[in-house]
């Protein structure tokens, strides 16, 4: 039996956990989940005969490393600041490694190790990161090698609701971290280039330079730009490309409510409120405004971020209880962000029923033969239940498909790696397509950021 | 002869030597600059016979040590963050010190061993901070002995140009540190106390939520919220305050323009721009602007920020040439905020005839008797030339009649000490008045903010 040590048993771990279970008769597999809370680790290993569940503490140096020890992969599935002590003993027992997380300087710093004992930790190989890095690659790999010239690439991502979920003005609700979705754009300007030009979007103009993304059968969607396009151009050896621009996908509208939050200053999370344990969601929104004797909360509001009386933003807000002094935001010494989050947890957490999905879309303009041209590829993937979300498919699968190509030395890479190489990334997308995750291609005209060749 | 060592000959010190210098037959003072430029000190020093300068590295800890054990008293005029060493040598060597800067942890954790040698390290007196405390607490005292209960208290200051040399649309020029007016604000939100009411503006809202003070003979002013306000509570013993707000002035309409940069990203300091060496100013404003192929860069400013065509704040623009294809930003790797600095440099720095004015503008409201009552309090000095700049009269006179004072053991007072007890700061604003820093109060009507007691 080659045995598996999957670590951490979060939201993402189920379908991750299921891909091998479903594969130990075949593949002669034997899963040892290792959790800080055992009973997560059970849950997951669902009396499987093939399975077994640990009490894992990472931070417990014996207990970490029998386990490591005693099996011939490991997948790390802890948040990405702990992935280190895990890598550190793989290295010391010689044991291949997989992450879905981003290569952080530490574990970049292992490489060369490595590399010389012949391993392979295999990171970013999860949704984003992950799936489109694969995605991207593939096409991009392609166009090259019949001799086209990438001179735009753009790609968003998204986690949302699925449509038949999709109860509220927001058409949003949280399906992964909900501090990352308050944070989201924070510490620093969105870096990217168009037409050659480098541009920079403060923090504060985010959600206000958007552009819209038709996806077929889903209708539209906006996007709103990543803080790091611009590091994508040495990973995937664009240094010659035009454009140059990630995003985040949200329902179109959403952005433009976001900004509400961002201008009167909620999502900051780097100074803490006074009394914001006993403070009301209206004396929370009140703390934003100036004083007045006489003036509400909301038409101070309105007046402040020029919000009209039948804009569409504003039955958002009220949806969204901000206005309510009754309801308490009840954390001490709570950051804006932090109450922020309380507020919209009551009205964007899923319900028993609901569905997630994930939509990615990526733009490719290219030169080939002279003629500009580009190819649009996207894909959505809809969640089962609250078990099987479409984030724990596109993040698990990926991961777990990785892990059994490394132990069956399908891979021939080693060191510390990302899946943008073919032997990586062409076998897995074919095997995602047996899960439903594909990606539909269209071909159409080039459209860069100058569709009509307008000159000024 | 009493040995004053002054260590640190930057544009603030001139007033401060001449004030020692004038005195120095009468009060029998001998005064030694030390600079790490001995042309600077040289230049200070003047050849007045009773002053020497001397080349005095703070890092050289030899020169340092020597320099401060042969001194009665240390002033320290070095940039903030330089003061500390001094500090420690002063303990050693049982001296006295002042500094024009504020009270740092390291600098307060000095407090017992300054106190248990008798010695007293007057920090915080110069202008502000400084005769914003001392002018505040000579009021704020008064009311209380009075029997009156403060209520509000709002404070004000600006580094502005004289009228006289006010000549350009922004009616501002640089009178000290360039890049502390580039990057004013940032860090985190301006909190403050409105009513009753904490309140919380962030950065960019911060130039949109100004309020205007009119000062006798000077006209109108704005001001916008310092980021600090809440820690005067505690300095001043202000518990039950309902109202505190401290803010930095400028002439009307420089806020609304300001805002402009803050929109663009223009004043971040945390990341650099590519190719910022060769960019032009146009190339620079383009770069916070989306790519189109044939609109304008005075278009797209105009249409992201909404500045319609006869706005004034327009004019103030084209003004600073941020338009023009030919100048060079000619900073490598430069943040946002260090190629705006060279933009406004090119306009905003005194020309050799030019003046500069400080203002300062306190509100006290009071409770008195069971009526409201408000005391108005505004000080403007203008600067002679640029070397006895309104900027160096106000920081250097108070620095130097403090150490005046403290070397004729007319202060009492022991420790880490910033200038709010009646025994420092009366004698000093007394002298201050012979200088022309004079306060003109007025009583008025408790204005709050609720002046015509209006009801929702």
């Amino acid at each position: 039996m080659r045995k598996i040590l999957v670590i951490g048993a979060g939201k993402s771990t189920a379908v991750l956990i299921k891909y091998f279970q479903d594969k130990s008769i075949t593949e002669n597999l034997f899963i040892t989940i290792g959790d800080i809370s055992v009973e997560n680790a059970k849950n997951l290993a669902n009396d499987h005969p093939n399975t077994k569940a640990i009490l894992l503490d990472v931070f417990d140096q014996t207990s970490r490393q029998n386990a490591i020890q005693d099996a011939d992969i490991v997948v790390s599935m802890l948040p990405a600041r702990f992935h280190i002590e895990v890598a550190k003993d793989c290295l010391t027992f010689n044991k291949c490694m997989v992450t879905a997380s981003y290569v952080s300087k530490e574990m970049q710093e292992l490489d060369t190790e490595v590399r010389e004992k012949g391993l392979i930790f295999m990171n970013e190989i999860g949704v984003d990161p992950g799936i489109d890095h694969m995605s991207a690659m593939q096409v991009i790999d392609r166009i090259r090698n019949q001799g086209g010239k990438i001179i735009l690439f753009e790609s968003f991502t998204g986690g949302l609701v699925a449509p038949e979920s999709d109860t509220n003005l927001w058409n949003y609700k949280f399906t992964w971290n909900p501090r990352n979705v308050v944070v989201a754009g924070q510490g620093g300007a969105a870096e990217f280039l168009q037409e050659g030009t480098y541009k920079y979007i403060p923090y504060h103009k985010l959600f206000r330079r958007t552009e819209f993304l038709e996806v077929e059968g889903y209708g539209r969607f906006e996007a709103y730009a990543n803080r790091n396009s611009l590091k994508y151009q040495s990973i995937y050896g664009l240094e010659d490309i035009l454009t140059l621009y990630r995003g985040t996908i949200r329902r179109v509208g959403f952005s433009r409510a976001w900004n509400t939050f961002v201008q009167l200053g909620m999502t900051a999370d780097d100074y803490t409120i006074m009394n914001s344990e006993h403070m009301s969601y209206r004396d929370f929104t009140n703390s934003f405004l100036a004083y007045s004797p006489s003036d509400s909360v909301e038409l101070k509001l309105r007046h402040y971020l020029k919000i009209d009386q039948d804009d569409i933003m504003w039955d958002k807000l009220l949806e969204l209880d901000l206005f309510n002094p009754n309801k308490k935001i009840g954390i001490p010494n709570a950051t804006p962000a932090q109450g922020l989050q309380k507020i919209l947890m009551d009205k964007w957490t899923l319900d028993d029923g609901d569905k997630d999905m994930i939509v990615m879309y990526h733009k490719f303009g290219y030169e080939f033969n002279g003629q500009q041209k580009q190819i649009d590829a996207t894909m959505v993937s809809t969640g089962e239940d609250q078990t099987y979300t479409a984030m724990a498919r596109t993040v698990g699968l990926p991961v777990a498909m990785a892990t059994l190509r490394i132990l069956n030395k399908q891979i021939s890479l080693t060191g510390v790696q990302i899946p943008i190489h073919e032997e990586v990334y062409a076998p897995i997308l074919k095997e995602l397509e047996e899960y439903g995750i594909i990606f539909k291609e269209k071909e159409r005209d080039y459209l860069g950021y100058n569709p009509d060749g307008v000159k000024g």
